[in-house]
């Protein structure tokens, strides 16, 4: 039995949405988290049933750790909750946020805190946005990037796997001015958790396994999302072309970004500024030229690797990163900020190695 | 018992390099080809042994259809041969391709006769051209391209995998002039088959499952390939950015491509040019507007898909295609040059429809 | 264009159930048979959707072969059917038998005619037989071991995926008395697309993907199955052990069958039963002794692989056995079965090589 | 920066053979190990690369931790380390431990010394045992097994990973008197890694994928190590039937066993046995009735998951056992002794949940 008591000292955690794949990651991390304990899980249609039945893998942390069932959302005691994660789809953590108690922090892994401005929300997802006034006070959790802003916050809107993998290359060249911002092209690939666990026909093995495809060409939701970052950077509206693949692997995603270079700056200069910006980092890690990266290579893991080419095209360079999708591009993330938030050592909980093979 | 005796009506076919992944795929094809007889097979360290052994999925149709046992190459009987398949590594088919007798068509599948200028073989493979005098006399074999030089040709240098797929989207829209030359952006994803049969760590199933990576960034011999032969539709030369990535997956390419759009242009008239080159094409296919297309829906076929798409930045678009490297992408374009070359219907033994799931 | 016009002297085939996998894969096999033309293909909630957007893989088929629209089941016009292929959900194909015009023969791929005892597949199924009359003319297709029955059959019910590569190993050795029919554990594995393609969370790829696990342990439906035949050629009731076993795999069973061996005999006369049983037939070979089989073996095509090896415990032998699942495990088997009803040569449209890799 | 010094409190490991798997997940877990410090890392072939290449998945950590270079074998200062783990090929670690100094404690992961015969160790090794006076002092490490004696020991002979699947569920049930030693069926079925990184054909991506198939049948050498162990418990000599096969996954052991039930005992009652016999184990858990196993519920984990079922054959059960066969397999269960021979608590270190999906 490694159950510890909640106390004063420590982060009372409850995990909404603990039946889908980023609230079983939270649960595998928060288990071996020493300041957080998990008080409260919640599911919707899965609520009532026993946790290790539903995600077997944690059946004996579940036991050891003693967690606590999953129960409808409307049965949480808040009172007892100092961070909420909210592992949801679309729209559902919204009205959820506007009912929080005021003490409450809120780390939101959908995409309901994403944008600054509702009416893109609105616009990419079909739907007026439910809780515009709880979006003024939402940081958007790119940790190394908001970090200051994250330590105060009451509601942090983590960023979607794809915009982490994108962003953390892209915006430190973008606002270096070393690139132009208006001829960037995002080539993702991704597993299939990043898909979630809803029964799906194009999520089957069958219709998965053996084979690569694109989808969502240039109608990604993550597209507005990155770009409003890059704007943001930029310090002008920026477009830019974002296109994922679908490929036959659980977890990772491999962002190969094609750019401009601007105003005679190289390849070398990019991955410069790129290993000063994040030479403090715990998980970013910009890698010695010619080191290629692969996702197997931060699998599991709250790493983040960059790697920076010369393209064989006079004037134009590479970038590539990956990132697990459901770690730094989900749970993981949403926890580094929770550590943040909650003034603890960022990386507390977040020391695992990558599994390979 | 289905073998057929070799008649003088018949294609009687010599397979070098019979141990590799494309030799066996020569194999699989020929001895369903209803006019061709596989009347030699050769192999290099493992001439002498069964070929059931080296490849126990064919063990069935070597028995069936008598097949030759693997000699070396040196012991062929060339005065029985009409046509000699070269699968073999890069070097290798220059010295016998100078030595062959007259009568001998030769359709070689390694990289030794694609290039017009040997010089760029020289710069790429590390060695300077072994046989000039029949680089010469070699045409460049994208059927759909070369159709008529192959009709009498006596030597076909085969694209490689890659190229084939980036080249049937390409060509068309950049001979019509409606994209920019150089702005020319290829991501593609491969299968490992690509990497062919020897036992390097790299290819192990534990390196490559669960995980995906870029390799030869800037650097894979294929660029030069596909750039020549752009160049050769644009009137001028041109370099591009071609970034190949390993798929866990044994089979097909799928080839992202990224253009800016020349003259006014839409992605509709890239689809209405290609559909219109295509048109009569039984391999290639341009799917209609929003239909996109996987490396699974040809997985084993000799078809090609292409799709495009109008990406969210004004001024470009987007061109998908895919193959089954094996095939399109090596054998069975292969056999498709064959099937030219000795005046059979172009289609005899390619007849196969995908394998899914 | 391929198109045939149906004549007297074709086959005029009817897929009832085109939307699923063995549906699909009968198509794709079809097409491509010499005597036989697809005219009615239906799907119940997929009826009037496009077949090449059900199936991609086969929308070029769809096209070249002008394959007929997918219709309710009832739109069927039977006068202009020879036969109709079922590949329906268990329950659904006896009402259909029943009321199906006299000319019609059927070849059913659900387990609905598979029980000479209507009372063990009530049992098993949990609901009684719908159409008993129809099962006592129904003929088990087995095709090697029921070829003279099938012949003037209207009705054959295909084995399973699991009995068919149980069945063909087990058969001989049981008959001739060498094995203990008493003692025989069945561990079988099996790829993913046997599950269908029905949408459901056990089937995810996230959920089958690097890992595997038994389901089904003494309770699956086709243990009953696999004994009734025992049984027969035993002479009395037999139990056995059937555990199956789920691989992160497309295609392919493989089955390893432990046994004991019988009055003196020994592994090599099991091999020699084997081999002198099948030695005539087309699509089953028995190994050299040493020879492992593999299910990339057989991927994509008609074939059954059998290995015998002694088990290093003295009086017992172990029987390995692999088919893929889709095609000699269903639609492969039913058109083998179609063609010995239909008087045609038994390997028509039936002898493409397996893919690897 | 996490690195920590040694101390006099802290144990000093060297990883001997750390280019392997074995030696990579070795030192994945002894980062994060809280009471050990790598101080010496090995190599035949790689000494002098840098680790971050070797692995690059641990290419952040050998930073973080300053872990020490590659070097070959004979370089290490024996003198700065306690204990040494050996992840050699067989035959290479005889010579070593007999040569090392005394105040070394070794942990084996070979199969150097897991037989107490060192004349079954020659028989199905090839070779005659270099260090029978070793293995004399050395304990067969099965944790759960001979915890006692490892306390002492100063050589540990780890068990091999598919006698680590098979014999926790078996040892119980033999000792209890509950099954027929002599009529036991395990049927394994192993990931890839088992294989080791060795540039084999065998283990290419392209020869795995999307196929299953056993090997050694009959003829494996774990054959004769759970024979060795269940004999022990058994009394008497034991011969049993253990068939491998490779499964298309990185990691994992699923064990099938086929046992036969003795005087009255039920499934059930080999369930309570097994309860109870590991009811204090921290890494052992046995399922409750109906509830089945699945590799992916322990990858990455050092945990085993036994289940028990009733066979439909009266008088049969069958046991279910599943591991990842690096840690649990390997690695996991080698630190577990390491722990256990320094007086650590036997679980620090290896409390990191499954990774799913």
């Amino acid at each position: 039995m490694t159950t510890s008591s909640p106390s004063a000292n420590r982060v009372r955690v409850a995990v909404v949405g603990a039946s889908g794949y980023t609230g079983a990651e939270l649960v595998r991390l928060l288990v071996e988290h020493s300041a957080a304990d998990i008080v409260a899980m919640t599911a919707d249609r899965k609520a009532g049933q026993d946790f290790g039945a539903v995600f077997p893998h944690l059946a004996g942390a579940a036991r050891a750790h003693a967690l606590p069932p999953l129960q409808p959302v409307d049965a949480v005691d808040w009172q007892a909750v100092d961070v909420a994660f909210f592992g949801l789809p679309h729209g559902a953590a919204q009205p959820l946020a506007a009912s929080m108690p005021s003490h409450v922090r809120m780390i939101d892994l959908s995409p309901d805190f994403r944008f600054t401005d509702p009416a893109v929300y609105a616009e990419w997802y079909g739907q007026p946005h439910a809780a515009p006034q709880m979006q003024e006070q939402a940081v958007y959790g790119l940790t190394e990037w908001s970090r200051d802003r994250i330590r105060n916050a009451r509601l942090v809107g983590c960023p979607g796997c794809y915009p982490t993998a994108s962003l953390l290359p892209l915006l430190p060249v973008v606002e270096g001015g070393l690139i132009e911002a208006d001829d960037i092209v995002i080539d993702a690939k991704s597993g299939v958790s990043g898909a979630g666990r809803a029964a799906k026909e194009a999520s089957l093995f069958t219709e998965v396994a053996e084979g690569v495809h694109a989808y969502g060409v240039a109608s990604h939701r993550h597209a507005p999302e990155i770009e409003e970052q890059v704007s943001s950077v930029a310090g002008r509206p920026v477009l830019l072309n974002f296109t994922p693949h679908l490929m036959p692997m659980n977890r990772g995603i491999f962002a190969s970004i094609y750019v401009r270079l601007k105003g005679g700056a190289s390849a070398d200069d990019l991955r410069a500024r790129l290993a000063a910006r994040y030479a403090d980092e715990p998980f970013v890690r910009v890698l010695e030229p010619g080191v290629l990266p692969a996702t197997r290579h931060v699998r599991g893991s709250n790493h983040n690797l960059i790697a920076v080419f010369a393209d064989r095209v006079p004037g134009r360079a590479i970038l590539l990163s990956v990132i697990d999708n459901l770690v730094k591009g989900a749970s993981g993330q949403a926890i580094q900020n929770m550590n943040v938030a909650c003034q603890l050592p960022e990386t507390t909980g977040l020391t695992q190695q990558p599994l390979f093979p």
